[in-house]
């Protein structure tokens, strides 16, 4: 029973059958199938190109529908009739089933293509609040993880190589920021996705009387499309939210990256939760950062996704062509992916222990002092360049001499340079380092206490839209 | 004569300076470069960082060096030191030749870090705004090739098969709606990447007094970022704009494709312009779409440079690793790939010829006028699934008799089924049928005009926004 | 009861249980996974490092469960046991329940590193014997309709320009070469797989006195790996298969997208059967080429995996860390989309109607011969460069006479150029200029039937290899 | 002065010509393009194609232009002629300047399509060797520290934390054996490279009696290839080179990733040379592993060359489409990306120094030696998971004391199960952990000194094979 059987002679083979399915993928998406169904349908009924009656039929079948599925997926997943070929055949026929002749009726003026695509978009509006509340949360907790080590001091990584000494809070609100911005790209690409295409047909329009700003206004999109044929073969926002979902693993990727750094023995930051930890079959002693490596692993996924649309798409002619299908195996790889990450390394970093006695420990002898000696010799009248020299022969020396520069006395230090005095001396503190770097946006306390203001700000706002978001769609 | 040589006891490795070499790369932003060490120069001495006279003399030296440089552009290349490692130790060489020792504090209260990535993102702001005129070039051709085709109709396809009839106008505005996205995308990552790290030092800041507002607003920022260690080390808007120009390359894909595919003998919808598109040395006959080919075949290059720049920065930790130094070979690589790929196809549609004739043709005989006659027996009661049953078993006779829809006497239409008559007849030929989508968004050219003027006042709106961005930056 | 809770004082989260789940993923390898074991508890009972006895009962206990497995599989599914963390504890959980105390010595001498590695490698052993033939299947398709195509003619195309006539057979053949690469890839990359890490532990090897030339002669594996940490942290094969797969669909969406193109009215080389086409639910009149569009739009999936697996591998450092799990993800979706993709690429080709009359009718006016006219020329003492030109202009004045070569008079020939007669005449005829093309790999009859020949016995030498192979392993 | 300008009327556009340019990129080819024409000249000469005396010409000719060239060369770079579109036009251009006429008579019986196919994979068979060089001096390097560092212990890594101690010498060589399969890929993908195009002019072989077995042998192919529409649009041998290469660069930057992180303090296990580190500008104390990370920073180049050469090829169809020319830009990036890297990394390794004292510090209180107190268990009765789970205990207990295992007494030790005895004290020492590791592959010594055998025989048999590629080609 084929939606299109009329002018084929014979039957699709079995396998082309199983290999063209997209059941198992378009099943996600039953409830924004049946909500846009619903619309379409009221619409035509308003506009009398069904009859009234027929319009409540159809509704009211489908919210019947809803329930029905609804039920079935409690119960473990909505169960389909073997001769359906799609998501949208099933519903046709529990339709038919139902109410008869005016299920037939729904299929006017749209056609698979616009529905499809209304589906997704749809569907993917969803997904993207909920994962908006994610990263909220994931901000959330970092924000109170800084409020708490304003002044835990760390050494400060470049190359890997301790540079200068920061705030743990500094450190956690750089990642606060990626993630803030990760929000800020996925809210900006929500008005492109909220652009409805029902009412495109199958490429060119539909010469019935509809109204699509109806149908937009009952689904809470943003606009109409403007172009029936882009409508039904443009996937930017697919390929949009996966460029958006691979910086976001991009950013957890490094995040938990430090995380298994800080997790050896030989840096010993931090300690991981049992509840976020794995033991290895062999091995009694072992306690694995699985969480942390398997979020770092799974950037995989999302980077393939995004490589695997984009693939998908090149060269295509319009309007519709059958490869597009394959959007929705990317897209909802790249959600279901994403957002199980984003938790977990909320949950990871809820449960973990920061070491703040082994970071500073770290700081012993590690020269990452040796810049605000230069600037020292700067403030008292030598270029950068001397002053960087000079310093630098000084590591040099107490390289030689296994002392770090807070080992220094005045005299060994003067030998260095006549210049050097007890304001210099009172300089070289590693906590003394940290409070200097006081200029906007950097690691002193002072400094890092308005930058979690504009973080509670941020948060708050972030909080607000969310809520906006969840009730405009 | 390193910038850093102070600890070190033997020479870097001759291999390894060549390895490491970024001047080749970013010798491309010496301009950006420039300027924003003159706001840093101006702000250090406002600030009494250095002497007011200092900082004078940092800056009209700075000045004269633009002057040298682009002197030396214009003769071909900028000449380099041979002892330069980066652009930015040329600067400061030319610098110290012309005013001696006030050079060296050019360098206080910053570090390559911070400088470069506000070198990288100021590059990227300027081409923006080119590639923004690009855009905008593009899909005012566009615009005024739909203007001329109305009405000028040929066969839609879904799948590479005749669907319906749509006019021309239609389908080049698919492309203006698309290219209109990119525009959009781009335009939202402004804020993103306008955002200045100079300040934020190696990685922590700085404990001398600047003010990075001062540096902001003259740089024509829109904000200074809040945090140093991700100010130093976030390539979020390489990745960003890489991702956008993969989207504008899919685009611009799929437009080579069908102009490909239109220039073929079989299709013959377009000829080409002499100008694009080049022979063969060996067959005397062939004229190739060459132009069309390459922009096809460079989506590669800029699908590459998304995913080198991703496979970069998995799994980083902070802050600032050298491995981000690439994010500039690709970043290029990306800029200087679209930017001319834009060109080209404006080019490319501003030389072709449209064969309205050819394209008429096409659809003799083609039965993509077989929806409106299922079209008709629903508006005359039936379902849309019997219409089309029968209309399909219709389609099937019309092959065997190698007949069109539009050949059939009524007589042969009511043999199909006894509710056609003459207004169904009325409905078959494909112009009609072009003119009966006039749903919002559809082909029929009253839908194809209200089209038109949203694409006039978008293409207004561009203009007026283009402008603004230019004078800002 | 984990395998590893000794030193853990809370439990594993329930999502963390969840997001680190790789049962639905590994149960495909429940077979291998048996098979292993069965070889490893074989071994240890021989070198006494477990009695006999507990040898002797751990097989038969292994062999129950594969039959219980397999039965359980034919009604469905394996039934897991909920707390079932993957695979190999599920088989332990069942041996433990039918042997008792003995199933525990089954892990002896080796960890879930080297287990899930060798289970990996022999899947993928598996699999690719499979893949050998659906290659082979499809490689003696083409061979078969490229038999009884040897003087159909068509327009052989550069640029997707008419260039010369070829031959349908060579057309044909030449993708018969493409799968032969890709055959041949994947037999060399066989003996890197069949390397067994069996015996590596954990990591570093173990202190039992186990042979793992045993194992390795039992399972079929061409050598035992050289390094205990190369082997358990060894991805290599899974990315070399996904490669290899990329090419393979590569070659396919080249084929998919002739094919589509060759349906098109507009092209008409071929008529797809109604079993592998299907009917839009809109417009009656469709008959579309889904299956090539599906196998195309694929393509995305397998370098996505690729792309994914590259990206999982990036800066990992030694040994063994859980990111590797996703190596399975991406190699399943591989194996998984291109095995069925070659199968109905077969299907399809057995399916197909050529249409000779059309490729032959394309050919007229399509200047495909001019270039013999050119070497006539040169045959005649021109230089290549001088011939060109004089055709050329020849094709030029013909555009402007709506006429071909083919319909010249000798006298309109000579006027082009003196040296044209009787000879050049006969050399212009289509056909001709096919036949004329006998050089070695050329498309003239007699060169496509040499080339027949070759393909012949590479078939031959495939059909006997593939036996080889699966009795091997 | 086009190569085809017969049927144009008007002029390619200055754009057009930039745009399409390949003179950069195709210039690296001289040689082989000169090579090859100068066989394809002698077998025209001897087939009696062209007359003895001109072939003589073009060949001295070709030989002339060969010494021309590599003199530019040494003076910087080629200098070609503004009107030059490619490399073959420059040649042909400089030939007709030395000897007239003959030179048009070069281009018989080939077109650009073969002629740059066969220069390409000349090219690559000359890179690859040159490559192949790379890689046997990194292992041998590898070898020779493995040699030195046998007894070296330090803890062996799963999820990057302590598992097992291993030796140094076992580590470095898990490297020698993926570089040794990176070996092996590419020399099973030199057969494939090395089948020869030249002969199949522009799509469909030519007319003249040329023999191609001739220039095959004076080349050095292996083969000719066996169908001219695959011979000049097959760019697998790109993309193989290109997934090898990637595998290159993975192995490259997992061991990157060891030795940034083993230099840091934390760490501490190695200290790289001055040669190949850098400092900081700014931080007179830095010392970066500036050569690492760059390595592993360029992995993004070669997964992106390699994903762009996939996307390029997707879907194109028979023959030879201009798309194809974006080849070389992928594979040379390719090229030149991972033979330095290589290089380099040789370097880095034989400039380090390793504290083999830090290594063995770390290993205390570390657990790693758990495993062997389980298995002693074992060996005395028990199942594994018991006596797994009767170590975990003891390794909870020893944390809460601040203890190593190997701190117990042996009191301490029978408290925790009876069964203990001065047997399993013997066996907790790290260096006794790691001897009793003796398996095949294992990390005792002794099965260290069968690997290194192993590596040795290995480095002999790849330095025959690397000089037999050289003659050979």
């Amino acid at each position: 029973m084929k939606l299109w059987g009329g002018r084929f002679e014979k039957q699709t083979a079995k396998d082309v059958e199983v290999f063209s399915s997209s059941l198992e993928i378009d099943s996600r998406m039953w409830a924004q199938d049946l909500k846009a169904s619903i619309a379409h349908a009221r619409m035509l009924g308003r506009q009398k190109i069904i009859t009234a009656a027929e319009s409540e039929k159809i509704v009211s079948g489908l919210l019947e529908i809803g329930e029905e599925m609804s039920g079935e997926l409690l119960l473990g997943q909505i169960i389909f009739a073997s001769e359906s070929e799609d998501l949208h055949s099933e519903i046709e026929i529990r339709l038919f089933k139902k109410i008869g002749d005016p299920a037939k009726k729904l299929h006017t003026a749209r056609s698979r293509n616009d529905q499809v695509a209304t589906d997704t978009r749809m569907y993917l509006l969803d997904q993207i609040s909920l994962l908006n509340q994610d990263l909220l949360d994931l901000k959330a907790t970092l924000f109170r993880q800084a409020q708490n080590h304003i002044e835990t001091i760390l050494p400060g990584m470049t190359h890997l190589q301790h540079a200068q000494p920061i705030s743990l809070a500094h450190h956690l609100l750089a990642y606060f920021w990626m993630f803030d911005r990760d929000q800020e790209r996925l809210s900006e690409s929500v008005k492109r996705i909220s652009s409805l295409p029902l009412g495109s047909a199958a490429l060119a329009g539909t010469g019935f009387p509809i109204d699509r700003t109806q149908v937009q206004i009952e689904l809470g999109f943003a606009k109409v499309s403007e172009n029936s044929l882009d409508a039904v073969s443009d996937r930017d926002f697919v390929i949009e939210f996966l460029s958006h979902g691979s910086l976001i693993m991009t950013h957890l990727s490094r995040l938990s990256e430090e995380l298994i750094l800080w997790s050896t023995p030989e840096f010993g930051f931090i300690e991981l939760g049992d509840e976020v930890t794995t033991g290895s079959s062999i091995m009694p002693q072992k306690k694995n950062p699985d969480v942390a490596e398997l979020i770092r692993g799974r950037v995989g996924r999302v980077y393939g996704a995004l490589m695997g649309s984009l693939t998908m798409m090149k060269g295509l002619p319009l309007s519709y062509n059958r490869d597009m299908q394959e959007d929705k195996v990317h897209l909802f790889s790249g959600i279901e992916t994403v957002r199980p990450c984003l938790q977990l390394m909320t949950l990871m970093l809820e449960k973990c222990q920061w070491n703040s006695d082994r970071m500073k420990e770290s700081l012993k002898k590690d020269f990452s002092n040796a810049t605000d000696l230069a600037d020292d010799l700067v403030e008292k009248g030598l270029s950068f360049r001397e002053a960087h020299e000079i310093v630098g022969r000084l590591v040099q020396t107490c390289l030689e001499m296994r002392k770090g520069l807070e080992d220094l006395t005045l005299k060994e230090l003067r030998s260095a340079h006549i210049l050097f005095n007890e304001v210099s001396l009172a300089k070289i503190p590693h906590h003394q380092v940290m409070r200097a770097r006081s200029s906007q946006g950097g690691t002193s306390p002072e400094a890092v206490m308005v930058q979690l203001k504009l973080a509670e700000h941020n948060i708050e706002k972030s909080k607000k839209s969310a809520g906006t978001t969840l009730a405009e769609n």
